[in-house]
């Protein structure tokens, strides 16, 4: 039986920052350890250093730039995001669109540095078109969904149900995400039903005034 | 036994705008009467209207937006494409490049128009992602070669190769140009022979002195 | 007394295109001639070259992008517009965002064609940024009003007297507009008084059944 | 008599992440001790909260979005910034272009939070505009010599006065920084003799084998 993935991205949320990014992070270890759920996290770009010491998680980056080293000043490079203890990147998220070129250039600078890639889409075809790019995830997010509290799952099956078809005509192995409004431990049997691996989500559990409480009912129809 | 496509991109040399338009087209018009080859030209926006009321020739945008009607100040909808007389357009060229969702979403708005769309790639990876959006032709320009007036198709045949393959492994039916450096018939049947169906090229027609003399030897090896 | 500017920016509405573009353009020319008040039309690109032949009335381009002749697809040149037919065009419009560093290069590519330059911003301080670099207009319209139908004269006076203030201590010469809402004579008389030189509008003329009768409209307190 | 302040800026060198960030941090504290000289230290996101932690050194960011808390996937708001211990940032690198609007907003966000603004430009007319927005310090970078080798104190003087002239037009007490191809304290020294504030390097202290001797050599004419 395939083990479910739950990432949880904390965006720039100011409940996310510093100390909060600590306090998510023991709340997604604690769940974690307690349902043996995968559950990852994806703080902001200074909160990976320290969280990644701190706790036995998964930790994500938010983006990351297909650049190598030398100049480029602002740009976040996969060795650098492997050097503070990111295992993978989200890449192409609704908030941080990339070119083609960019997307593909991505996935190959976290690959080199043995990173785990989950490209970010908006519908079906873009689905489709980033599986066949062979990322080690597809995270399909309809746009008009993301943080409107409507899930996903729910609001619009049919976009789940038709990319993963969609993403299976190019790539069998691709592993697949959803998200968008996703808020509960339905929402998430709904995603694995549709035949999905896992949900992408966020402010559900950011904005939760006991992250835990939250995560343990995500996990508890699994 | 296959049709090939010729597109010649007029890009924004001095050589190729308005009355310097004429010119090529005349060019492009003789030759393909001439040949029985079918031949394309892509001119600047404001070159569209007078080189499709005078030449009957396909004429393609440089770059179409997939954005409808509405506020979008400094924009290029298909609708206003198609209205001015173009056939289809180049989408994704290496020196316009979009993101995944707008190279999709730019694929959904010329088709709504039933234009043709050539979407340009820069490698192997990035032509199976394209060929997975089932646009008309995807176009492949390693970067490293456009302008360089080395043949991709002598140069590099092996990307082309391999870009041809993975295309196929997604997408059957989609149609596939090559380009950057490609200059004579002979790089023109390489081209073929290597499992494309036509060429994309700019500035050895363009800067020619005589376009039809050059256009003339791009199909007589064919 | 200062001779006011009306520039009315055709967008990408679909009732501009094309034939609808020589609609608004005749009603521009009309009103022009009976009242004597310079206005001005920036059509979509396609339709710059049949708008500046078949009218005695500045034409504008959206946007332009500062680059010369060369490897720039899917780009427009200040040349080409200029050879097209158009006498200036809109820089760093809301809806087409440039970096600073482009602004300037628009800017220096559309003077070196002796072409008029407007540049669009949003704020007191950008206003003031967008004069330092010497353009003939600075444009200023709070992109919350764009399209609102709420005039920016009436709804919110303070920011174009803090722009134009603003703008003043960097630049005594510019030329200042203001957009945003601006439907009616009462509209421009206000923005006129509150130190401006004309205004920039769209929807209220291209969406109007008789577009002659809103330009007479605007003018009617000149 | 007017204090100097030098910029390191680590872009994305192999030589400097993670430890060898603090390698470069130590030199930077030692030479600023010994020799009274402000210098500050620009690192890659990941390591502004170690190296901030760590020396008594003014830490800045490559770059920071002008967005706020909420939903900014992928970006760098001021506000973690300042929690993880950066005193300021770098606006519009050269790597890093951003719009008008966004050069603003980043200066705003910044100013929220008490921090530092140092806002890149390339060219003399595009350092008048920057100066308009009145940050902490304007820093000119004729792009063609960053990374170049070739000092722009010696090799373009000129492009220096002349930036500084246009800058005091509209800004009295912006503070100036030059760059590109800075290596040595005659350098500096030039610098500061055409009117500038200090310097804003990379390479020439990054990829040294003993950052602390160059950093020596670049304080020595002070």
């Amino acid at each position: 039986m395939k083990k479910p993935f739950i990432l949880v991205n904390l965006k720039t949320y100011s409940e996310s920052i510093g100390q909060s990014a600590h306090r998510i992070a023991r709340a997604v270890e604690d769940v974690s350890n307690e349902s043996g759920v995968q559950i990852g996290i994806a703080p902001m770009y200074m909160d990976i250093h320290p969280v990644s010491m701190h706790y036995s998680i998964p930790v994500y980056a938010q983006h990351a730039d297909g650049v190598g080293a030398g100049t480029f000043t602002g740009h976040v490079t996969a060795e650098s995001l492997k050097i503070a203890g990111a295992v993978g990147s989200l890449v192409n998220h609704s908030e941080r669109r990339l070119t083609l070129a960019q997307i593909e250039g991505s996935i190959q600078a976290l690959r080199l540095q043995s990173m785990s890639t989950v490209v970010c889409t908006n519908n079906e075809m873009t689905s489709r078109a980033a599986a066949a790019l062979k990322p080690d995830y597809v995270a399909i997010e309809p746009p008009e969904l993301i943080g409107s509290g409507i899930s996903v799952s729910k609001a619009n099956p049919e976009i789940i149900k038709n990319s993963v078809s969609a993403i299976r005509e190019v790539n069998d192995s691709v592993k697949i995400l959803t998200g968008a409004g996703i808020q509960s431990g339905e929402c998430v049997r709904i995603a694995l039903d549709l035949g999905t691996d896992g949900v992408l989500l966020a402010s559900s559990v950011v904005k939760a005034s006991d992250p835990a409480f939250v995560l343990r009912d995500l996990v508890s129809q699994l």
